[in-house]
């Protein structure tokens, strides 16, 4: 029989997540640029403007239970890095690629959350001919800003300090972006003005 | 400290995973065509022809425990029905999305496996201007089709025994796709003639 630990939901068929679950993801960073993107690209879909997901956290299982009468449970299980990017798909046949991330930092956006082979996902996707950004939320400015991987790459090549890149370097190469009326984060627009570059 | 029940590995860093888990996935079903898939897309993006990926399994995580010197445990989590395809990415600056399935059947394709948003997302996909497909493997005939998603659709919408796809459909409206030299599934080549279209 399956066990509930103290502190859990009970399953029933489809069982939720905890409320800290809700409200931070597995490296208790902030979630509210995630959610926004969510309902954003809900919004698109629902209007078939684009088809744009974000990609399942990637996870190791180890010990999986196959309960007779009820859900299979995975019993132990570890957080992966991934090696893509968080959201990808499809808008006027074009191909979409971003990351994206939110800081507290009010003067430069710190690089540690970026990893290496993330990076040359986007590299990649840019030399096949995606649309490939970083989509990010400066949480104590209330802003928010669409960056092309190729300039975040760029800085990270030619600089000696690679801990984090300045807010006004963001600022110079890439476009802020602005809550709608509706509470979006319509960052589609400024996807058009990539693809006529 | 972390408990590691009989027949889980003990992690280490990077946990992997039991010999089950590599055999067969969470339904049970053959992986073989999945990591036929998998070692051709490494092809791909090692020779810088395509950037596509599997998407990880969505995973509903319930209870999670966080260890002091160790990483983050998952102990309860459940498999979630996927509401999009396993792979995606962008080939020659277009949006591939696709779906792989294999079936022990030898006259025709069963439809149970798919589920219908996965049909909504692809048909959200050709709307989109996305090159969209299933890879089918008939394992007892050793027979690998590369089929549109819209004469899948199509199918499905014009016939009233919904439960499954005869072959003479498949091989009528489908293009063989042939093992390599390599042991790949190279199936770009139809992608091509798909873009031609």
């Amino acid at each position: 029989m399956i066990q509930y630990p103290k502190g859990t939901i009970r399953p029933s068929q489809t069982p939720r997540p905890t409320k800290r679950m809700e409200r931070t993801n597995h490296s208790g960073r902030g979630m509210f640029l995630e959610n926004l993107l969510n309902q954003t690209n809900q919004v698109y879909l629902q209007k078939q403007l684009a088809v744009i997901h974000k990609k399942p956290t990637p996870i190791q299982i180890v010990n999986v239970d196959y309960p007779k009468r009820s859900a299979t449970v995975i019993k132990e299980a570890y957080f992966r890095q991934p090696s893509t990017t968080d959201y990808n798909g499809v808008y006027n046949g074009a191909y979409i690629d971003f990351e994206a991330k939110e800081t507290k930092n009010k003067t430069s956006f710190p690089l540690a959350n970026i990893h290496q082979h993330q990076l040359e996902h986007m590299d990649n996707c840019v030399k096949q001919g995606g649309i490939v950004f970083f989509i990010i939320y400066f949480s104590s400015l209330q802003e928010y800003f669409l960056v092309e991987a190729s300039y975040i790459i760029d800085y990270i090549k030619n600089n000696g300090d690679k801990s984090s890149i300045p807010l006004s370097y963001i600022k110079d190469n890439g476009y802020p972006i602005f809550l709608s009326i509706q509470g979006n984060l319509d960052y589609l627009p400024i996807v058009d003005e990539l693809l006529l570059k």
